[in-house]
């Protein structure tokens, strides 16, 4: 028996499954001292793995790690099937349905999970994602394209640019809507930077993720997708969304504005969670029922597309605690540095001890603006003297933005201008539905 | 007229006060352009106060500022008193009931709107928290002891180890529970520091503290406070909780464990969210009813208190996000560093730009953990390749633990070894509450 057959498996693990002539693919049950039986096929292990689990994929398409210590039996009762797509031929698209791109960028919703190593891998090509979803041939005839295939976690400042590049020329090639698949992890970052980037839309362009791999029985991709795609090619709205489930039921896909959204739970389906505003629009899985917010940007296919998708990455977000050091403030004021997003406490607050760390960056007229850790909320900087303390340093602060949006819109408007005055001008003027106001008359 | 008489006042707005003969404190009648009728007390503002608005107290405890712009009347209709507190003579205390102990640090709870600058000062005493909630009289005999005076943002280590000392004195002097007033910005890093500080609790240990102050009729100082001090006598628990409302009603005020809670709102009074976890207790305020989550520590007062005071502040808290500058973590390896806390993305993530300054850290042994800024789920870097290529690195993932608890633990741990291999063993290690491991049979 090689190494390969059963690859990642090591000491005393590897030992056992020898013995019960158990290799990779073999379907497995193995019963536990505490009397559970589990069955299914053996999955690699990586290479980083602990050397007392046991891993097999189950019928039910998890993945399940068995401890050996508390393994009583284990025996090979058949051989299992590689998992595998069916390669569906290209659905016809039906005449007059309304156009959406589909712009790939990789992620878990253009991913499976590779059988090789038992990991997600980016992997489904557009083209993979349309036809594993033949509901949307009769939803909007469909183009898709595959721009780059990226974690979103490696995905930043040049990406959102290639992004906006690439919705700009499929609006100017006619689309009706555009969807861009997208990795969850920084979603609401691209959304956010995509939101400023593309002004005075026509169409409304909506980014969708998955949360769970499209080869598993579990996975929100195909619902997700076809959520999105309905949005795109019928919603009566025109700005940059992010669609994903609105709960745990299959039922109804949510589209968050681009500028207030936030991934809010590591794994759950519902992850994305509108933040200080409503969802500006939802899509009914069962009926195709589309209903949208009041006060939403309209379609208008004779607006005419502003393009900004320039960044300048030299913005920094720095998150305030107890105990914080001032070292970290400190290493942003050097050169390049456009500005400061501070995440603190409450209404927007940090201790006094960074005062004379922030007065150094002031100094030198470099922006610094203050939000909120708390998430939800507004900052209000009026109501303790620390506030008060902080303004009169020159902090300025960005009522009721989500620091995510704020250190993204920084580095869009740090594109824009070479003055500090006017990124603080820029800051506070609301480009797409960033922030609202104090009304005039405050209520405190 | 003096310029004291119209404090904080300038340019126009201070000429239309002075035209119309109005003072700080005149009861002044103004009518908006729009049609508006407001009545209330004249009060002065900051000295970093705009120079277009007017601010009246209302009779409803609120205050409100209405541009000159936008006001077409302004006439003095009287004289106003300023607001006071009544010092009522402290309640005698029953006899055999459970004797709290109430340790007073600052923070709105303590706290009442200064009627000279028109701003939010610490200000009330242990005792007069007491005195204005009579009802605490009939729960508990009531000890109250000011430790500090302080705006939460700037409470940190030396401050928790004062706090729990103090706490270890309460305790050691027969408190049957110990309630901490305090800021409610940092109240949850605070919550996490006594509950890794005071182990082997023989009581509970609320922290307590309110969105607004309390000579506001919304204040939610009174029904925290007697929340808190209902379960501190009361609650068969022996753990650190955090004290606040469970919703917008005067209904319910739950506990938190102090390892498990977020500020999660600004200015909301039920702000407070426990975290991947349930509250560990409710006190209904109507009925004095007390519920219990199952498996909470409880109550013995045979039990010996370990007191673990001392923090080492040399740990850092980084949020990762697109663009992040590596300067960032750079700066945190340099002497003295014990430690670093990662907010990645999703699951676990960072950008593969970031591991070469990941592995300069991990060369020097410095320990590198893993958390989510979804703040909501479990790390698992297991999942995708970039979560098995940081583990590979050496970046230890803290699963279901917060960041804010996770880089106060590490600065509690860092006091306790001069080994990371030690800080990395005790920081996967649960001390009180703050993490669940996987279970055995993990479903993924």
């Amino acid at each position: 028996m090689t190494v390969q057959e059963l690859e990642g498996y090591h000491g005393q693990v590897l030992q056992q499954l020898r013995k019960s002539k158990a290799k990779i693919g073999s379907i497995i049950r193995l019963k536990s001292k505490s009397g559970e039986v589990f069955e299914g096929t053996l999955i690699p292990r990586s290479e980083y793995s602990d050397q007392t689990h046991i891993v097999l994929k189950m019928k039910n398409g998890y993945n399940i790690g068995i401890s050996l210590d508390r393994t009583e039996k284990l025996d090979v009762v058949g051989q299992g099937e590689k998992p595998h797509f069916t390669k569906p031929s290209p659905p016809a698209n039906r005449v007059g349905l309304p156009r959406v791109a589909i712009v790939s960028t990789g992620g878990t919703i253009a991913s499976r999970v590779d059988y090789r190593t038992g990991a997600v891998q980016p992997a489904l090509t557009a083209a993979d994602l349309a036809s594993v979803v033949p509901e949307l041939s009769v939803i909007a005839e469909i183009d898709t394209h595959i721009l780059f295939s990226e974690y979103s976690e490696n995905i930043g400042p040049t990406h959102w640019k290639g992004m906006a590049e690439e919705v700009a020329r499929k609006i100017a090639d006619g689309a009706e809507g555009v969807v861009i698949s997208h990795g969850t992890d920084t979603l609401h970052y691209t959304a956010a930077a995509l939101s400023f980037a593309l002004a005075n839309l026509p169409v409304p362009v909506l980014l969708v993720g998955a949360q769970r791999s499209s080869d598993r029985p579990s996975s929100d991709a195909a619902s997700n997708l076809t959520g999105a795609v309905a949005l795109a090619a019928r919603a009566d709205m025109a700005l940059v969304g992010v669609a994903m489930h609105q709960n745990l039921s299959d039922h109804i896909i949510l589209a968050h504005r681009g500028t207030r959204v936030r991934k809010c739970h590591t794994s759950r389906r519902d992850a994305f969670k509108s933040i200080n505003s409503t969802p500006i629009a939802s899509y009914d899985l069962k009926t195709g029922h589309i209903e949208m917010t009041n006060g939403i940007p309209k379609r208008d296919k004779s607006r005419k597309l502003a393009l900004k998708s320039r960044f300048d990455q030299h913005a920094y977000l720095i998150k305030f605690y107890p105990g914080f050091n001032t070292g970290i403030t400190d290493s942003a004021v050097s050169a390049g540095t456009r500005g400061i997003v501070v995440e603190g406490t409450g209404l927007g607050h940090v201790s006094r001890h960074l005062f004379d760390s922030l007065k150094k960056a002031l100094k030198q007229d470099l922006p610094i603006f203050m939000t909120s850790q708390t998430i939800w909320g507004r900052v209000d900087m009026n109501v303790y003297n620390t506030g008060r303390d902080l303004l009169n340093l020159g902090v300025t602060p960005l009522e009721d933005m989500l620091a995510e949006t704020a250190v993204v819109k920084l580095m869009w408007v740090a594109a824009q201008t070479k003055s500090a005055d006017k990124i603080r001008e820029m800051m506070l003027h609301p480009i797409a539905g960033e922030m609202t106001s104090r009304t005039l008359v405050e209520a405190s």
